[in-house]
């Protein structure tokens, strides 16, 4: 894996959680939301569909499989895909697990009200947590891609 | 392609473009924003990891030559690809194409003041500019997949 820069404001929002074959997990640090951001190791990237077409299979394989399991594992009502970037160029993948009583349901998430850190106890739990989760995920990229 | 019912609501908000392998493809009647949706021919599909895992594959490949060429073909400054789904339940991924001067910029442009519908000429003209980039994309399944 590359081990290139991250953005400085996704760097400044985020805390780590691993890494994937691919991307990089980070947790948004706002607890009224689980809030994943998968970034893709890659250099000056912007757009999904300036990765090579392998890259791009392996990022919506790893993005789906952890979709799936954080809806399972902090069972949501709805989970929240999304690449935006208008604001942060380097390419990054919102993963949002939604409930019907969240602080923004059912709108977005972004923008809505004031971020809520995690403290550091919250912090150590939430990312064994995601650990435990994506422990179990086959995300291998496929021998034939 | 199994000729399945649309949302009531996606269908009061969008006209219709055309079919790719896997999707419908439809245009939000909004002026302000070349803004494409894509519905999976699935039926009783909310979230993209409950598609068949060649089925996902496909989803992102025509979502990602899509937005490719809209943000060629409509000189956009950044794309936003998402799939929400809190309000309406039916699997649909939107492809927005962005400027730096558009109604939103620098936000989402979910719940973003009032929509403006197109006329019927600007409806017949758009979507024909939209079908004349989808007719050269290579959308086919891969034959490994």
């Amino acid at each position: 894996m590359n081990d290139i820069a991250l953005d400085e404001r996704l760097e400044a929002d985020t805390f780590p959680v691993t890494e994937l074959p691919l991307c990089r997990v980070l947790l948004m640090d706002d607890t009224r939301f689980t809030w994943v951001v998968l970034v893709p190791c890659q250099p000056n990237v912007s757009e999904v569909f300036e990765l090579a077409l392998d890259d791009q299979a392996q990022l919506w394989r790893e993005a789906g499989a952890l979709a799936k399991a954080l809806k399972a594992g902090f069972d949501g009502d709805k989970m929240n895909i999304a690449t935006l970037g208008n604001v942060v160029s380097q390419l990054h993948i919102h993963i949002i697990v939604r409930h019907h009583d969240d602080a923004a349901w059912p709108g977005p998430v972004w923008g809505v009200g004031k971020s809520i850190a995690y403290d550091l106890e919250q912090q150590g739990e939430t990312r064994e947590r995601l650990l435990a989760l994506i422990e179990g995920l086959d995300l291998e990229p496929e021998s034939h891609a």
